[in-house]
């Protein structure tokens, strides 16, 4: 079996040593050998020597490749959307399978590679495109069919994590642990794709589309990043017996289904609190499998191309066999995707408020007003210190969002002096 | 499609409920109706009017249930060796894909199945025998494929962990513990297949051939149980740092793999750490997609018969498309299961000794001697509450068991008060 690897950086250097150290036994379990026919890479006068690969492999014609008679797998880990998307859809109309690992182009254009690979009655594996070495999509995909996922609640993005476990252990500023994880080579030297959550949210559209068997759109994700996180919200978190996690939550309900990617207070006792540094997790809560999680690196070349080799064998065997994944149309649905307002989400909010009786009242009020109930009220300090900590119960977001724009303008409240949205309880 | 259920026990009565309740979601999923057929069960006369399925879907005749020419899928959930393995090995004879929960047959005689569906060309699913929801064994069989697995930690057995836990937690006694297990349901009236390691060899010996390509066999397994378990034991692991969980240990080295079921101190850092109560967790480590962790509910009816359906949703589908899932036979090797004597371990041992000078280079040169060396020696309490406390290498299993033997006979040591194995770190 003939493969066409489209990019040779991080990942795609980690399929080629992979592939070359595990020939025999990548033969074994195929049942036949499975060789790298072709390279495409951007520079053609870049060293590559150290790769250990015949030059001539190596073309900056990647359609050209990918069209080549005797290719029957191509691999992409080129990233990014065009050409990306021209070279899969290529291959797949020319019944070719694809693996890739890029959840940009399957965040944006999933749903159409998902017909080319129908049309072309070829499989389309991405394991690698969330949560790396993870098995993730396969779960979703294969393990849950007979089951009804609820919620999805993920730490998705290592850097985001690593800087909010950094500020949470060591109490240092947003700034000082972005540093950090730039020294340690954790943040990229541009690092708004992962602290604005544009990775994450990418990702979480893969998940949500899979978990509720239909196709959700990048631009459906709502996506706040981790920038503002204050030193203050930190320590908020940690008096409440919570924690700030950059979350990553699918969840659906009667009226529909929410999938958005926020920093979030979760429980010190929830599975994913323990996750620190560049780790990642999923967390999973389906009606009759109940609450899993899933946890390992979600990013790196090695294990990214762990699960690249992982699908190379599974859309070869399946070749093989003449059997293709697509799962029957009728297994989407379009499901409404809700706006943010709509979501049902909790708020913590805690309130620096004048030190006099009645105040509790008041601001109870202004969340009945908006039809918000409330779960906990914590009065604490006195005179200039008053404070008022609550937890809300769900309720729509817009209606939070409505009461703190109530509460900043009573006289009785001096200023809000941090909210985060609750999850996991 | 038409569906024969054998068994409608704890996870049978939940396939039908949840089957009845997802008509229509697995309809879609599967791209016809799947619907079932025929059940059959061992009392005739018992009521089962609640689970509002017609009588005469009901038949205590298995095998012609099996044989009738409608029935497309068998799903197996009765348990036991005989008559299940008539019923399987006649299904996929037949060329009827078989789904089963069934461990224990599955770890008897997993290779004579697995012959039986490929010379039937059928399809045989397991995903709920080891760890019920947790999806496991699809990771092991489809995920890792072009990865090398080092290592598997598992806690397998909710029983055993729950009886862990509560010593850990509530210093009390195995007995004790037991005894709550017992009035809380967790553990069976007749708690032997838990406690002294059965079930959860079953698992690893299924773990260890998904994991290794090969075929470990039941009687591979090394197995101890958790019933000498002693709150010193307990407390010796918390003053290291440790806690004392009930474990399935599939690694492999240079000369073989070892499978393995015993209590074993892990380090308080380690994500099995934190998994208490009747959950199950296993840890994974893999040559390049490095450390994971699955987490969730490893028994339970409405958790397993998820998993079951799941299965019946893969099956469905591949014998719609024409597809089926065994491995190519090169893909599975016959690999050496060594003995626990040639196991590497690594042991904590405690003793009691004599307080006087040259004690602890007596009872190092006694480990030198056996060729196992130490990690930590701690020397604590003062005349007769001398103690040496002792954390070896990884070593030989049997030199360790050498080196335990030769202490106890030396005058220097008035006991050997808790000995147990160490993994993780
Ligand atoms: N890195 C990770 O940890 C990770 C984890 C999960 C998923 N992914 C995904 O994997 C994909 C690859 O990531 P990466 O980190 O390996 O990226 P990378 O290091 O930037 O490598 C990209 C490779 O693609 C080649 N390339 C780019 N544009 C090309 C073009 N127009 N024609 C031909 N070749 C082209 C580049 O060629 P040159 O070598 O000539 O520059 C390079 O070899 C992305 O989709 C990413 O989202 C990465
Ligand atoms: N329970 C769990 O949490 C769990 C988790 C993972 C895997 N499993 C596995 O799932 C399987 C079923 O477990 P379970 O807990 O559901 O067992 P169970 O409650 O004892 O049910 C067994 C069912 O099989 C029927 N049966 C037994 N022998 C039969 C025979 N010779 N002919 C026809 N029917 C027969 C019984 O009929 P009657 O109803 O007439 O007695 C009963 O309906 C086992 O292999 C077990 O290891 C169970």
């Amino acid at each position: 079996m003939k493969i066409a690897l489209l990019g040779c950086g991080t990942v795609g250097s980690e399929v080629v040593r992979l592939m070359r150290m595990r020939t025999t036994e990548l033969a074994d379990r195929v049942g036949e050998t499975v060789e790298i026919a072709g390279i495409a890479v951007r520079r053609a006068g870049k060293d590559r020597s150290h790769l250990g690969v015949a030059d001539d492999l190596f073309t900056t014609d990647a359609i050209g490749l990918v069209k080549r008679p005797d290719i029957d797998v191509v691999v992409e880990v080129a990233g990014g959307i065009e050409p990306a998307k021209s070279w899969i859809t290529t291959a797949l109309a020319e019944g070719k399978s694809v693996v890739t690992a890029n959840k940009a182009l399957l965040a944006a254009d999933g749903p159409a590679l998902a017909d080319a690979a129908r049309a072309g009655n070829a499989d389309l594996y991405y394991e690698a495109a969330a949560a790396a070495a993870i098995p993730l999509m396969r779960p979703l995909r294969d393990s849950f069919q007979g089951d009804t996922i609820n919620q999805v609640l993920g730490i998705v993005n290592g850097t985001t994590n690593y800087i909010c476990s950094r500020m949470s252990e060591a109490g240092i500023s947003y700034g000082e642990a972005l540093q950090e994880a730039s020294d340690l080579g954790y943040a990229e030297a541009d690092p708004t794709a992962d602290v604005d959550g544009y990775d994450a949210a990418a990702k979480a559209a893969l998940i949500a589309s899979l978990a509720f068997h239909t196709h959700v759109d990048l631009s459906d994700v709502h996506r706040e990043g981790i920038a503002d996180l204050t030193p203050a919200d930190i320590k908020a978190a940690a008096d409440a017996g919570r924690v700030i996690k950059p979350l990553c939550i699918a969840s659906r309900d009667d009226d529909g289904i929410s999938v958005r990617v926020h920093p979030a207070m979760i429980p010190l006792g929830h599975p994913l609190a323990n996750v620190n540094g560049a780790y990642n997790a999923v967390f999973i809560e389906a009606e009759s499998a109940g609450r899993l999680m899933f946890y390992g690196a979600g990013a790196g070349g090695t294990e990214t191309a762990s699960a690249v080799l992982g699908d190379i064998v599974t859309v070869a065997r399946n070749r093989r066999s003449g059997a293709r994944a697509f799962p029957p149309e009728a297994a989407y649905g379009e499901r409404t995707v809700k706006p943010i307002g709509k979501a049902r989400t909790r708020y913590y909010v805690s309130l620096e408020v004048v030190d006099e009786p009645g105040v509790l009242a008041r601001v109870a009020a202004t969340f009945a007003h908006h039809g918000v109930s409330l779960a906990t009220v914590h009065q604490t300090g006195r005179g200039e210190d008053a404070q008022l900590v609550v937890v809300t119960h769900y309720a729509p977001d817009e209606q939070l969002t409505a009461t703190l724009d109530e509460l900043k303008r009573l006289s009785l409240v001096h200023s809000v002096s941090s909210t985060m949205r609750v999850e996991g309880d």
